[in-house]
C-alpha cells in the first residue's frame, strides 16, 4: 500500500473509541469522538500556506488532507490535555515511496504546528514520529478492515526515554444516512 | 530483531493496563493485571508435550516460554470473557527467520489449545494470527523501550470480516525489590 492509498482509505467519517493510559499513575481515560477526514487539493490555500513555512524542504506534496474531531462524551472534563474539538491540515512530503515528512498545522501532543517523519511499513502500518518542544509522539495507524482502523500512540519525554502515556483508538467508519 | 531476542526482551515481570473496546456497543473495559514471562528449556516436559500434539510440523522449537497472568483489579466481574488468572506455555516453531508457527497450550480468545502464525516485522513488531473455533485473533506486540511494551489485539468473527472487539495493553516492567 502506498501513501496515497492509505489516505484514500482513511477518507470519510469515523467514530472513535479512545483509551488513554497514564503509565506512572495507572490511570485510564476514555473518550468517544467523531473524526472526519477529507482530502484536500494540493492547490488549496491551506496546503500552500503550510508548505510555505517549510520551503527549505522543496518537495512536492502528495495527498494532503484535513482532519476534524469532536468529542461526543468526555468523562474527564478537568484533564488539561483534553482537546474536545479541533481540526488540522496535514501535508505529506514524500522522500521516497515508503517515507517522508508530514507537516501538520496543529500538533497532536502540543497545540503547535509540527513536522513529523512518517514511514509506511510493507504490511500497511503507518508510523509517524513527531518531536514537540516537551515531548516526542509516535503514532501507528493500521487498517484491520475497510471500515475499522486502529491507532496506537506513545508519548515520551523529549529528554531521555521516559514513556509518559500511551493511547489506543478503535475507529469505525460511520455510514452516512 | 529475531524471535529469540524478542522473547529475551519479554522475559520478566510486567504490570499491564489493558483497555478493551466492544465496537458494536461502544463499551470500554479496563483491567489492571500482572504478567510474568519466563523462558523454558526446549527439553522441558511441558514443551515436549505441546510439540507432540503437532508432530506433523516436524520443526525444532526456538525460545519456548511460559506466560502467567493475574488480574489486580477487574471492574467487570460479570463479564464471561474475563479470565482473571491463568498461565500458558508457548512454543515458537520457526519456518524462517521472520515467521513461523506458535503453539500455545491455552488460547487467548478461547480457552482451548491453539496454533497461531507469527511474523516478526523488520522494525520489531511481532504479529500473531490465531484461528479459533468461533473467532480469529490478531495480536501485535512491540517494544517502545526496554521496559515498556504495547500489545494491540483485534478479534474477528471466523466467518466474514466482522470485527468484534479490540484491546490494547500497556505493559511496564516491574522492578523486583
Amino acid at each position: 500500500m502506498d501513501l496515497a492509498s492509505f489516505v484514500q482509505r482513511s477518507e470519510g467519517e469515523w467514530r472513535s473509541m479512545r483509551s488513554g493510559h497514564s503509565l506512572a499513575f495507572q490511570h485510564f481515560e476514555e473518550v468517544l469522538s467523531k473524526i472526519s477526514i477529507e482530502k484536500l487539493d494540493v492547490e488549496d490555500p491551506r496546503v500552500k500556506e503550510l508548505i510555505a513555512t517549510h520551503s527549505e524542504l522543496n518537495i512536492e506534496p502528495v495527498s494532503p488532507f484535513r482532519m476534524e474531531w469532536s468529542a461526543e462524551s468526555d468523562w474527564e472534563p478537568d484533564d488539561p490535555n483534553d482537546v474536545s474539538a479541533g481540526s488540522c491540515v496535514l501535508v505529506p512530503l514524500p522522500l521516497d515511496e515508503h517515507s517522508g515528512w508530514l507537516l501538520r498545522s496543529v500538533g497532536y501532543a502540543e497545540a503547535e504546528q509540527a513536522t513529523g517523519q512518517y514511514r509506511l511499513l510493507e504490511e500497511g502500518t503507518f508510523i509517524l514520529k513527531t518531536r514537540y518542544g516537551q515531548s516526542i509522539a509516535e503514532e501507528r495507524i493500521w487498517f484491520v478492515s475497510d471500515n475499522v482502523r486502529c491507532r496506537a500512540s506513545v508519548l515520551r519525554t523529549s529528554e531521555g526515554s521516559g514513556v509518559l502515556q500511551t493511547s489506543f483508538s478503535s475507529e469505525v467508519r460511520r455510514i452516512r444516512v
